[in-house]
């Protein structure tokens, strides 16, 4: 495979390369687990309040619930006097209305009985006796109708929602769901990530080093990235520079995952095995369509807005690129998905179980490419196929690489996977200041590895030293990664970029 | 114990408080994990560069690599000629030194050959023949001495600290472990939270409803945050309002569990049985005072400074406070930790193994009050004490004030225990503008519940509207808690504000 033909990948734009990525991606099985055990997954089903919200009337603080109208000349040098009719305890049965001139002690969380409307605080009252020495309470301020009451209802109406499908469960939605009585919550199962190593210079990460060759560092980065993202990598080792061999590692992974990454071998060298299998698919796939004239060009069915320009928020930022549909792609034409398809009929990911191919019933469907060459740096030799239904991505080997590639494109489908609608699935973005120049140029755009800080307000991005694709030594310090549109010249400090966050 | 005695708590501010827990926190016991499962734990022993990185000069690319004097006149119209005297794939042994004239074929990640300086990529060069058919290359650019070359070294010396204890380990640190032969990972074991909720209002998340009732869902949210924390939790369940109930299952929690965690019940109620508790150490303290009278007062060792008017960086961003030691605390003469203490005698934590107390050898040290009230809202009867050396926090059993108290003094805890640096365990900080007027003032300092969004490079913080202490339907959406000092009316849109950064 000498000559050209390695060379005329076509590169497609960040933002197309992630809608074809959302496009292959959909949400996977649910399951149920244990409220306890449900933070920090992707909610399956919409949730509602199953009643109003407090159920009654609460009371807010420790301290006597009263009749406003009684307190309305009370002062510290004029208390108002009520004789206490009772107690409310948290958890206690309501008690009879409340008639004027009374008052009852009640505790934070208390019923407030009919009849009061307002309650006053412990530390500005007075224990008192009333005639005939009954209990009484002397009340030093006016109450205001309302005062220390949760009314019912006043947070949630009954049937109103708690959280939409793909969520991610945070600790207030454990305590929302607790609320409403969810013991059990339907999530989506964790989608199960195949990781290989491709390359014949990788060792082991416990063996001592030879000449020529490093260890394989990038499978583990990748599974703790898998696990950020709620997966559960399957690490499948290492792999020579062998096409048959990778091919039949790739074979037994679709039997095992959901999602396939590989690392290495995509770029254009003599033994690159990754592009060698990817351009194998861009082959087939088409010869595949002069047998079928009539297929349909690609359209982009996800509108990412360009947004440079205006805010976008820490937990809603689309990932914004000025679309450019005017190069179309050829490579939807097999696309198996559909977004509303019944996905009982999608292959699934397995919860603790072994996995059971679903489509062992019905022919493969062919592979097909997404994308072999993305307009970044770095990373442009990064590529995504899907083969039995199932993406797989051929990350470079480079780990600053790997690591874009990961974050721009492996993140996203795995939350896909997990029900997040595709365009929350996109890099979460904001805008920050360049706190210093940043000179280099590129034909592509960059993604450049930052720090971030504030001060009085205003969010700064400090690009970190080792910032080539081949170095690793600044990944482990990054918050961020800059976006920088391609250009001659950089950006100069105190320009507003765009920062991808990262974990 | 009506009238005064359960009002004279003493308010501490916030900053103190947090220095009280963070004496008391020391890092826990130390476990060894294989690398693939290190991602998010917490470092617990310097590691460093086990050679130099890269180990040898290394190409970036694929291409070919030369001596630069031998292509200093190269243009596309008159490219350098030169004869390829062999292929270094990755992983491949070094070659003879390159000599005049000749250049190497090279893959991304091959061992530059000694004599060559430089790397050309594939694309800028053609094939060719060189005189007797001998195989050769053109190079149609002057290449630059260095270009495309990692020098040996470049990252790491060998010896460098890739990172020290209390580290988070983040994807990055991972691909340097890995590739420095690091295949186990010593780090801190989790924490073993043990969670009550106390209050006789409380039903299982599974009850229907009751009159005047409610579930207990701060359980299951403090599980969640602790989970997010790196901790283990152990849900003990609901008590009773019964002081020797909770006693028996707080003594239970000791044997199981490094910190506790309790909720409701910490405030001036009839039946705060919590409340009961921390005023039977405060005052077993204040007897044994009496019998130690040249016991010393409390001053601090930890170093707060103020920094509001300062930047601060997301990663390293101290709680500041100015700091205010003029209020003595009385609580340090039992403290049997310090800073330097060898933590081989510490209680330890446990990693998948029953509890075995290392201090059954050893009398326990008598319990002793951190603190019973805190100036802040929500929260303010927020408490925690020591135990049998461990941590109590008797956390509020409102949703919004339980959650602040984990936020502001539980987490940090648990990062202590997992190696964390005093300072850096604090809660994370930046500034940011007030995206809308708050109009409230309050005599302590005040937490907020709010959203962040970026434009044009400032952060915003824009308050959520059901931030009682006593609301929790604001708690999902809070991507920060805004902290306004005290004062007598709130602050205006527009003003720089610090925020609490929350998962």
């Amino acid at each position: 495979m000498q000559g050209a033909s390695r060379f005329n990948r076509r590169a497609i734009k960040v933002g197309e390369a992630l809608n074809l990525v959302l496009e292959a991606a959909v949400p996977g099985r649910r399951v149920t687990v244990p409220l306890r055990e449900a933070g920090g997954r992707w909610l399956a089903e919409s949730l509602t309040a199953t009643t109003d919200w407090p159920p009654f009337p609460r009371s807010g603080l420790d301290g006597y619930a009263v009749r406003s109208a009684d307190t309305a000349l009370a002062a510290p040098e004029s208390p108002a006097l009520l004789r206490v009719v009772g107690t409310v305890a948290a958890g206690g049965l309501a008690l009879a209305p409340l008639e004027q001139g009374t008052a009852v002690r009640i505790m934070t969380g208390g019923a407030v009985p009919e009849g009061a409307d307002a309650v006053v605080m412990l530390e500005q009252t007075a224990d008192a006796l009333g005639a005939g020495d009954e209990p009484a309470v002397r009340v030093k301020s006016a109450a205001a109708p309302g005062q220390n009451i949760a009314q019912a209802g006043e947070e949630f109406r009954r049937g109103s929602v708690l959280a939409e499908p793909g969520t991610r469960i945070r600790p207030g939605h454990v305590a929302l769901l607790g609320t409403f009585g969810y013991a059990d919550v339907p999530v989506f199962a964790r989608p199960r990530v195949a990781i290989m190593a491709t390359g014949n210079e990788l060792l082991p990460v416990g063996a001592p080093l030879e000449a020529g060759c490093i260890r394989d560092s990038n499978s583990s980065m990748i599974a703790a990235m898998v696990e950020q993202s709620g997966g559960e990598p399957l690490l499948l080792g290492r792999l020579a520079d062998d096409p048959a061999a990778v091919e039949a590692a790739l074979a037994s992974a679709l039997q095992q995952a959901d999602i396939i990454i590989t690392t290495g071998g995509v770029s254009v060298g003599d033994f690159d095995v990754m592009a060698a299998i990817i351009r194998g698919i861009r082959q087939n796939e088409s010869a595949d369509k002069l047998r079928q004239p009539d297929s349909m060009g690609y359209s982009s069915q996800l509108d990412y807005a360009d947004n440079t320009q205006h805010s976008n928020s820490m937990e809603h930022a689309p990932y914004s690129e000025s679309a450019d549909n005017t190069q179309q792609s050829n490579s939807m034409e097999h696309a198996p998905y559909s977004e509303s398809a019944d996905n009982t009929q999608q292959p699934n990911s397995m919860e603790h179980a072994p996995y059971s191919a679903d489509n062992t019933q019905q022919p493969d469907p062919l592979p097909y490419l997404l994308f072999d060459k993305v307009a970044m740096r770095p990373g442009s030799p990064t590529s995504a196929a899907v083969i039995n239904g199932k993406l797989l991505f051929a990350l470079s080997g480079n780990p600053g690489a790997c690591f874009v590639g990961f974050e721009l494109f492996v993140r996203p489908a795995l939350l896909r996977l997990q029900g997040v609608s595709a365009e929350a699935c996109a890099p979460r973005m904001m805008t920050a200041k360049l706190a210093s120049n940043f000179e280099k140029g590129s034909p592509h755009e960059r993604f450049v590895r930052t720090r971030l800080f504030s001060r009085e307000g205003e969010l700064y991005a400090d690009p970190l030293a080792f910032n080539k694709s081949s170095m690793m030594a600044s990944i482990p310090d990054a918050e961020g990664l800059i976006r920088l549109p391609a250009g001659p010249s950089g950006a100069a400090s105190g320009s507003v970029v765009n920062v991808i966050l990262l974990d």
